[in-house]
């Protein structure tokens, strides 16, 4: 199984209203809820993908309970369309015709998210996006979370360590702290990893991703201005190699509509759709990620996990729904991604 | 006791943020939470002055069952507090002294609301309000709430009828109506309070304050802008006057800074506080309608009840928390009130 790790996990929702006018009030014509925070959203991609996919992290309270509640009529509902045959190499891939997938995990439909979450005292933040319809902007208001304990990240540190000894193909570590988990818990979550011999993704920020990136992850995902943030170089590919200099055995960087840079210990690669997408960035970034972790657990050469990481990202900035990804778009996508070595400058 | 019902209750969020900017993303500095609706906000001032009060309406889900655990742990709070009598007639009032109080239902303290809502299937609508911390602004959004069935609203008049045999001196009917809830709901609780002999005050606006107004409740507050809607009259008094003809025994109009007019079958008063204040309105028609529930209970003379509302309305603008009201400035403000008769123009 794939596991993903979410600390600050969040209650969705998103407002729709005619037109945002602030300092004024407004009646929200519809109100969705889901599972938020880049752990669980990376897991619902896996999941539609067909991966055998574990969350773990904390939640609590009644937006906790309203979110455990939601994560499983997905999973309810995922089963349900398993027939629908959503498996990662349906009709598409490098190398790969319809019907051949069946890696890692797949069973060739959507599968059910495990929930491993841990209970904590404190109620899980909700974050709420204000999507005004008449310009379809979305104003985005994020909860910082519940104060953790340190017994509770203690106890969390126990239940990680229990998981990765069931199986764990690759974790990710993915998103912010919440309010109360030492700042090196990325540092303490990599080691655990590699200890147990299972590679290790993180896609987090700032100072937790600069104590990570020391533990000598397998793999970071930032975007751009996180790399920029961390290396103190805005171009790309210096800061990439920057990066690994720093601990990162791997590095993804996302460079929005330029597609992503991959730079491994094997070389550097680049890769974009052939043409410039409209739509919807939200996720895009965690549905990446879920590519790259597809293609680690089938244990895929690095320039096909790139190109599944960029196909399911302009999906995702493709689909009617916020942080969904678009099916048919992946799969006409897939083929059409352009992988290109990359020269240092 | 006094009742409020509120159909239509809200969990209410207040987001502080230091400056907003539509189509961004913001972290929330603070989060505070607590029961809202119209109905809840009269009780809890109520309760805060002393008064017995009994809340219905509807809640349901995990936002219901957060705001139920609010109402609950306010009302722990209010006992705790009840030695620092915060009665209505304390060290002030026209032709009361310090320590006179004690009319119907108040202790001289504060006093636990008593939570009898009835459980419905959908949940409990959320209320957000964002502060905007550079200028003290708020941008509301509020989610539509719950779709009630037909079995659901008859086991609310049930529930309702039950409560107004249990001693009810005075009941309030609040806010907007859920979905599913018929447009004629109010007119339908009017008349049952009427046939249980007890005086119902009505505050609502557009059709379900229209269809309310024609089964003859004894008082509704209408604010000048639901006035004005209802009658087609801007003019206050010719819109009020209207509004009895319509079927209301009694009018009070809140009229912002110019205070309150009230029409009654005896007489027609205005009332405003000597001096221009500055803060934030939100809430203050509810402790309006507050003012007037008390001064029904306690059977005062009509401009008595006039001065509290309008009193209470200025502590609640006046408060450093929305929807609170500052005691200091109510029991400043209370036999500062001028309360004057109302020409016909």
């Amino acid at each position: 199984m794939i596991l993903t790790v979410t600390l600050n996990a969040a209650l969705d929702l998103t407002y729709r209203v005619p037109h945002l006018v602030p300092h004024s009030s407004h009646r929200v014509r519809e109100v969705t809820e889901r599972p938020g925070g880049k752990g669980l959203n990376v897991a619902r991609v896996l999941g539609a993908l067909g991966f055998r996919t574990t969350v773990t992290g904390f939640a609590g309270g009644e937006t906790g309970r309203t979110l455990r509640a939601l994560l499983a009529a997905d999973g309810d509902r995922g089963s349900g369309e398993s027939g629908e045959g959503r498996g990662v190499g349906k009709g598409a891939g490098p190398g790969r015709g319809a019907g051949t997938d069946g890696g890692a995990g797949t069973d060739g439909g959507s599968a059910a998210v495990t929930d491993a979450l841990v209970e904590v005292a404190g109620p899980t933040r909700r974050t709420v996006g204000v999507v005004d319809e008449s310009t379809g902007d979305t104003t985005q208001l994020n909860e910082p979370g519940p104060h953790i304990s340190p017994e509770e990240w203690e106890g969390f540190l126990t239940a990680y360590r229990g998981l990765l000894e069931q199986g764990v193909e690759v974790v990710a570590l993915c998103g912010s702290l919440p309010p109360g988990v030492p700042v090196g818990a990325y540092a303490t979550l990599v080691r655990e990893a590699r200890t147990a011999g299972v590679p290790v993704l993180l896609d987090t920020s700032g100072e937790p991703l600069r104590r990570g990136l020391a533990a000598r992850p397998d793999l970071v995902k930032p975007n751009a201005d996180e790399l920029a943030g961390i290396t103190g170089t805005a171009e790309p590919l210096r800061a990439a190699r920057a990066a690994q200099r720093r601990g990162a055995r791997a590095v993804a960087a996302s460079l929005g509509a330029d597609g992503m840079l991959l730079v491994t210990q094997d070389g550097a690669w680049s890769a974009a759709v052939p043409e410039r997408l409209a739509g919807n960035p939200t996720g895009a970034g965690d549905s990446a990620v879920a590519g790259l972790l597809s293609g680690l657990a089938e244990d895929l050469p690095w320039p096909e996990r790139l190109a599944r990481a960029v196909a399911l990202s302009a999906a995702t900035v493709r689909a009617p729904v916020a942080g969904e990804f678009d099916e048919q778009t992946y799969a006409r996508m897939l083929p059409s991604v352009r992988v290109r070595g990359a020269e240092t400058p």
